[in-house]
């Protein structure tokens, strides 16, 4: 999830998937969506899940309405796109999860890529060459939903591949 | 926490630092090293305190002899030199604590800095200009030390700021 979308995507109101929240009512019956750590982490793994399947239909489970990515109010339909872009840009995409450390409501994770970006990738001329890097990224949940993330994507490691 | 060192450093054989050994042995009697989230965090602050007050006397009692940096085997040598050099190259170095997520025996930080780098900082021509950018990072904690660390430093954040 890095690169910068086409331009600020309208607030597209919606309904929401209720499914979600009921699950993590049931879990909190004090409502405050405060998630054990246990169900936060089984939590994110499904959203990977949900990033590796490109099923988008249910991204709404996992990625609050309001959600914000590096500062920008990215809103779910804009966070869809990112990801949508992130797909073209490579067709190989796959989220790996390498470590999790929960502390609810946040989480962070260290993901491994090990991809082929189909032209340039974060400005570099990758051309469909192999890489391997990873994404440091934090994430703030909000009623068993991503409200916050705050990523950064080693560049200087896909440099030091392409010499 | 970010260049290279000059070379690998030899280990050198040192006395251990005892003191922070017999504190994690006191708070955890069966000897496990396996800290509190809240002293985890607590003992991070103090290491990020050992970091702004150059105070390599105490270093060990922070960070491990066989600590590994991003892959490599620093040792707690290397990993002073990579300090003391991320200190000449930025004299008004200082790390800044914006997020922390602990669950023993791992932590992960975001930290934020807003520098003025002398020359090149990882092969940007920043050469004293004022820059502000983030680092996310995951360190893993061995009997109240830091064993291993995985850095991400946004270079894209400063790449844009050098426009």
């Amino acid at each position: 999830m890095w690169p910068e979308p086409a331009g600020k995507v309208a607030a597209n109101p919606r309904l929401q998937p209720i499914d979600g929240m009921i699950q993590t009512i049931r879990r909190h019956p004090n409502g405050q969506g405060a998630m054990s750590k246990a169900n936060l982490e089984a939590r994110y793994r499904e959203y990977i899940d949900c990033l590796n399947g490109r099923d988008w239909a249910n991204l709404g489970r996992f990625v609050a309405d309001d959600v914000r990515h590096n500062g920008r109010p990215l809103a779910l339909d804009g966070y869809r796109s990112m990801l949508e872009n992130d797909y073209e840009q490579i067709p190989d995409l796959r989220f790996e999860i390498e470590m999790l450390v929960a502390d609810p409501p946040r989480l962070a994770a260290r993901l491994r890529f090990d991809v082929t970006p189909e032209a340039t990738f974060l400005g570099l001329p990758v051309n469909g060459r192999r890489v391997t890097f990873h994404e440091n990224v934090f994430y703030e949940m909000e009623s068993g939903r991503i409200r916050e993330v705050w990523s950064i994507i080693d560049k200087r490691a896909i440099e030091a591949q392409l010499g």
